[in-house]
């Protein structure tokens, strides 16, 4: 019988060898929390530092999950491999979903190249995106070039997601409540392309001038990366490829700007406070602080003490080892 | 010149004569992270706990907003002062929505007994929560009888909110997606009430149907909570009446079956954790240790470093004080 430990290190070096289902595996153990599949990530991590994160996000109903389907398959016959990472809200763990991805991908879900992973967002607070860059730093690991971050921008930690890329893509359709009004909350200021999907129904075309009409009042310095506004049809696929070389084009800028190690500085701030604030909460939920826990939340509930006073007590208690 | 400290002090004293101009501005000092507006924040929770929360939440589009309204027009008549926290993930912090609730909600925008308060979700991570916390602490040490929070509970983060009250009203009605099957992520699991709205609409029949099924499935112990499915037509102030009363049934329940003081722990508890990951991340970006964080992103844009270590580096940084 082998220990937990040495099963999550030998899943790490089949991770590192590029075996697809060791990196389902180890996903779901970070997902999980399991004991020393966090230090593992880690340790995939340093190894990693190629792929490149590619993030679909819009209003519900923009025909996201299609999109990303053909988008895969674009980067696919450029020789590339995919990793889909599809994080859906309205999905629990185990449902629908996963089959419904599997039939939606079709012939992806075949292809060897790609790999297909759902997410849905009943972590703890900012668990969502924790979860989704530890899938990111696997596929990475495991060799993948391209991972597609799928999300749907609704909540700020849809948003988060979305903007852990080096390359956001937003998506919008005509005919679903009111486009681009939907996409007020934080969607706008993180999209590196616009694309309106469903190009084939009334109204979208309004959407594309309500687009480039807000893209205009920006500034465009010399040099900047001009936001392009994109259609497609995905059920139809097509636009496609215009999509997949405008995501290209943008990485080629992201290289020749500089700008890809300040976007990179960005995303290991973000793993970092994420990770930060997942340790804090294992502290407090630390079986062994159960009980010093249940006497404080007592104290709190009783309004004898208040909740920013206990938060400072217990984080010092943690750190210092020393009673208040 | 006073200094911000002695005017937030002010305030407080002013929140606890239940000055509701104060309790605005207060809860706005708490969401930006004013100096001093967290500790007085936790002096006038020190100061309440009488105020009942209710949550009500659903999916977009089941007319939570206007159930809002009438719901807290029922506890007017009653006597009951009430606020309202609405949480749109939708809106900019200054922008139409704010104004659409004053039209919306009509003549309780004229009632001195009533306080609605928007708040977009654009804040850090669990920013939300955090933020919706200080104002129902704050509405609740002002005196005000009945908080409603109102949320589209599509992220976690705003299942977390509508869990965090005493009462969690869940919306859904016919006509928009698949109605029930949008419950899913973790919805279900927290309503003490279900309300279908729009009852006019077709299908809202089969909603209600659906909902009982549902919970015919689910174990009910003697003396447990039934939770009831309510119907209502909320633009017609049609059941509103009804659902008033099931909110106070369901609340006389939680007094005479002891699950007050274990709800109120949970409440107690997500607020001191909310409260340590914000101490957590203001610690991580106290502009005195901007250049060591900046020195700590690289080596993990690198790859010298894998974020897990860093995050654990600077949190024992800052807490033991020690190099490592």
């Amino acid at each position: 019988v082998r220990s937990a430990a040495t099963s999550v290190d030998d899943l790490a070096t089949r991770v590192l060898a590029g075996h697809l289902p060791s990196v389902a595996r180890m996903i779901s153990l970070a997902e999980r929390g399991i004991d020393g599949a966090a230090e593992q990530v880690a340790h995939l991590y340093r190894a990693g530092g190629r792929a490149r994160v590619v993030g679909v996000t819009g209003v519900p109903g923009a025909g996201k999950s299609t999109l990303v389907s053909v988008l895969a398959a674009a980067f696919r016959e450029r020789g590339k491999t995919v990793g889909i990472v599809a994080i859906d809200p309205t999905s629990p763990i185990s449902g629908g979903s996963i089959l419904g991805d599997r039939v939606r991908m079709g012939r992806l879900a075949e292809d060897p190249g790609v790999f297909i992973r759902s997410m849905a967002t009943r972590g703890a607070l900012g668990g969502l995106s924790r979860a989704a860059g530890d899938a990111v730093t696997t596929l990475d690991a495991a060799g993948i070039d391209v991972v597609v971050i799928e999300t749907v921008g609704v909540g700020q930690d849809e948003v988060e997601v979305a903007a852990a890329c080096h390359t956001a893509v937003v998506v919008c359709s005509p005919g679903f409540g009111d486009g681009v009004q939907m996409l007020k909350a934080g969607l706008l200021e993180i999209a590196d392309i616009f694309c309106v999907n469903k190009e084939d129904l009334p109204g979208a075309g309004a959407v594309v001038r309500d687009l480039k009409q807000m893209l205009r009042l920006g500034h465009t310095e010399a040099g900047a990366w001009r936001i392009p506004v994109l259609t497609t049809v995905a059920t139809e696929d097509q636009g496609t490829a215009a999509l997949a070389d405008a995501v290209e084009r943008h990485q080629e800028w992201l290289q020749i700007s500089g700008e890809l190690a300040i976007r990179e500085r960005m995303l290991a701030a973000s793993r970092i406070k994420n990770l930060a604030l997942r340790l804090t909460l294992e502290e407090i939920e630390d079986p062994s602080g159960a009980e010093a826990f249940a006497q404080i939340v007592e104290e709190v509930r009783a309004r004898r003490l208040d909740p920013l006073t206990a938060a400072r007590r217990l984080m010092s208690n943690q750190h210092v080892g020393e009673g208040t």
